[in-house]
C-alpha cells in the first residue's frame, strides 16, 4: 500500500521481503528476499537506498544503528523506533514526558504480578511481553497469580498494566517529517473483536472537540519527544471518567489509518512516504463526513472470489483493498472502506462487505 | 497507473515493455522487455495471462487476432480496437451507425484533397494519416493544395476532414464490460494547447444536461456497436451551432479521464481493470463539484525536484502524478489534479502547479 502511494509521487521502492509471496513482494518491482534479522543482508540491501523505512517494527534496534553508522538514513530512526519495539521502554519514556498511561511496571514473576495487582486495586491485570506482540499476541488478561505464570514462559521481560475501565478505544494518527512539519488526522474510534481491530470510524462519533484536540496534541508531542519521523499511531483508551490514556504506539502506517486511503485528502501511506523523504506533507483532512474501515478476516472458505464479485456488484461505491494473501481463518487478508454523509449507512455497507467476504454473512 | 489501480483489487500485472525505463516498467514487478510488433514475443508474453489489455493502441491488429486464436482473451478485442487504430475504419463505422462526424473521406493525393476542400466549403481542411498519429502528430492543418503534399509523404492512406467550427472540445468517457455492464463518467471539457491536451475540467462547465446526456449516450452506443470492452474515450467537438461531433476515439484509460483518479468514486484505471476482467464496475460519479487535471510538460530544466517540493509545500491538497520519465521540452511527464467547490480556485491551483513544474511560472 506504501508502494501504491509512492507511484504517483514518482518514488521507487526496493523491498526486503521474507518470502516472494509477501503482499508487498507481489506488487513491487525491485524485491530482495532475505532475513531482516541478519545484519549482512540488511547492509547489502541498504546499499544505494536514499532512505530505509518499514512496514513492521521487528528489525533489531542494533542493526538499525549499524545502518545509520554506515550513513543510511533510517526513518523512523532506532532511537524513536525502540519505543514501538519495546513496551517497557515505551512506558518509561511516556511516563517521563508526562503522557497519560495506565499504571504499570515491569514485574519479575507471578508473585510480583500479584503484588502489582494488590498495589493497583486487585486482579484482573494485563501482562504483556515487552517485545514481539501484536494483534493480541503477547498480551494476557490475568485473573489470578496462577494465570500469571504463562506470560513468563517465553523468558522475555513482562510488563504489568492495570485493567483500564474504558468506554472505547481511539487512535490519534499523525505524520512528522525530519524538519519538524507535522499533520494530524482526525481522531478515530477503533472497535476490536477478540483483540483484533474490526472496524474504524473516522472521525470518532461524538468525541468532544476538547478530548479530540487533547489526543491530537498528545500524539504530536509524543512524536516530537521521541523523535519520530513518518507515521505515528497512538492507540488510546477513552476512560469511563473522560480521560485518555495511551495504550500502544505504532511507527508506520497503521490499521487505524487505513480509512485515509479513500477518506482523506492525503492517505497515511502517501504522507509516510513524503515524511521519510522529507517532502512537504499533504493535507490530512477528511473528504467525507464519515469514513468506515472494516478489516476482512479469512473465513472457512479459502476462495473469496465469488464473495468479492458479490460485494462489488452490491455496492459500486465500496472500496476494496485485498492483500493477495492466502485465506486462513482469522487472518487479515484485506480491508474495505466506505464513506458518505450517513454514518449508519457507511457502517452497514462496510460490515456487510467484510462479513460477506469472510463468510459470516451469506445474504 | 493501471497497476496502481489494480493493487487494491488484488490484481497482478505482467508487463510487456519496450524498454526497462518505461514508466510502467519502473513500478510493475513482472516485466518482460520486448517488441509488441513481434508476434513471437507477444505469444511468449501472453502465455499464462488471464487477459491482455493495453496502454496504447499500436499492437498490430493481426497479432491480436493471432493471440485470440491461441485462446487468450484480448480486451478490447482486435475487432473493436481497429477503430482506434485506423481513422479510416473508425470514420466509416461511425458513419454507418449514424454517429455524428465531421464531413470526411479518404483522399488519394493533394489534388484530391483540394477536391474534398471544394466539396466541403473550401480550404482549410484537416488531413490525417489513418494510422500512427497521436498528440497532434500525423495531423495537418492544410490551407491550400501545396500544403497538402506533406501528409502523403509517409505512404499511409490519408483521411480528409472538414475544419469544424467548434466552441470547445469535450470528452465522454465510458467503461463497458464483456457482459455489457457500462458506466458513464460526467462529460468533461478538454482544453488543448499546440495540439496537446493542457487542461481537463470535470464536469464541462455550463454544458446543458441535454447535450451532456447526448454525449454520454453516444459514447455508450459507440462502445456497444463497436464491441468495446474496457475504457472508451470519445473526443468530441461542441460546434458553434450546438451539436456534438466525434473527433477521435481511444480505447484505454485516457488523458481526458485522469481527473477520475482523485475526482471520481472509481477511477478510469480501476474501472478499466474491472471491465477487462469482467468484474462488476465501480461508481463513476464525481466526489467533488469540480475537478481539474492539468498536464505537466517538460520545460527547459531537466531537474524538476525543487519545483516539485515547491508545489507540494504551496498546495497541500494538490494531487501530483509523476511518470518517472526523463524531462524533455514539451514531453508529458506527469499531471496534477485539484478539486473543490470553486472552479476558479481549482483551475488556478492546477495551472499554477503545472506551469511551475514546467518552469513557465516562476513565482
Amino acid at each position: 500500500m506504501t508502494h501504491e502511494a509512492g507511484i504517483p509521487l514518482g518514488i521507487r521502492f526496493k523491498l526486503l521481503s521474507d518470502t516472494p509471496q509477501d503482499s508487498a513482494a507481489q506488487v513491487v518491482g525491485d524485491v530482495v528476499v532475505g532475513d531482516y534479522r541478519d545484519l549482512d543482508t540488511l547492509r547489502d540491501f541498504a546499499r544505494g537506498c536514499d532512505v530505509i523505512t518499514f512496514d513492521h517494527e521487528h528489525v533489531p534496534t542494533e542493526h538499525l544503528r549499524a545502518l545509520e553508522a554506515d550513513g543510511i538514513p533510517v526513518r523512523p530512526g532506532p532511537d524513536a523506533l525502540v519505543h514501538a519495539q519495546d513496551k517497557g521502554v515505551m512506558r518509561a519514556k511516556l511516563t517521563e514526558i508526562g503522557a497519560p498511561c495506565p499504571r504499570h511496571r515491569i514485574v519479575s514473576d507471578p508473585a510480583d504480578a500479584a503484588a502489582f495487582a494488590a498495589e493497583t486495586g486487585g486482579f484482573p491485570v494485563i501482562l504483556k511481553t515487552v517485545r514481539g506482540g501484536y494483534d493480541g499476541k503477547g498480551v494476557w488478561f490475568v485473573r489470578d497469580e496462577q494465570d500469571a505464570e504463562e506470560p513468563f514462559r517465553a523468558g522475555v521481560p513482562v510488563l504489568a498494566e492495570e485493567k483500564v475501565d474504558f468506554v472505547r478505544e481511539l487512535a490519534a494518527n499523525i505524520v512528522r517529517s525530519p524538519h519538524g512539519q507535522a499533520v494530524a488526522y482526525p481522531v478515530v474510534e477503533s472497535r476490536q473483536v477478540d483483540g483484533v481491530c474490526d472496524t474504524v470510524i473516522a472521525p470518532a462519533p461524538g468525541l468532544s472537540e476538547e478530548l479530540g484536540g487533547q489526543a491530537q496534541t498528545l500524539a504530536l508531542r509524543i512524536a516530537k519527544e521521541l523523535g519520530v519521523v513518518g507515521h505515528l499511531a497512538v492507540e488510546l483508551f477513552e476512560t469511563t471518567d473522560g480521560r485518555i490514556l495511551v495504550n500502544e504506539l505504532a511507527m508506520r502506517p497503521h490499521n487505524s489509518g487505513h480509512w485515509t486511503q479513500d477518506g482523506a485528502i492525503t492517505s497515511q501511506f502517501a504522507n509516510h512516504v513524503r515524511a521519510v523523504l522529507d517532502l512537504p506533507l499533504g493535507d490530512p483532512r477528511p473528504r467525507a463526513p464519515w469514513t468506515v474501515m472494516a478489516n476482512v478476516l479469512g473465513g472457512d472458505y479459502p476462495d473469496m472470489y465469488q464473495a468479492y464479485l458479490h460485494c462489488m456488484a452490491r455496492d459500486p461505491q465500496l472500496k476494496i483493498h485485498m492483500y493477495g494473501k492466502d485465506v486462513k481463518p482469522g487472518r487479515k487478508v484485506g480491508h474495505v472502506n466506505t464513506y458518505g454523509d450517513d454514518l449508519d449507512d457507511a457502517l452497514e455497507r462496510a460490515r456487510h462487505a467484510a462479513g460477506y467476504l469472510r463468510g459470516t454473512i451469506t445474504e
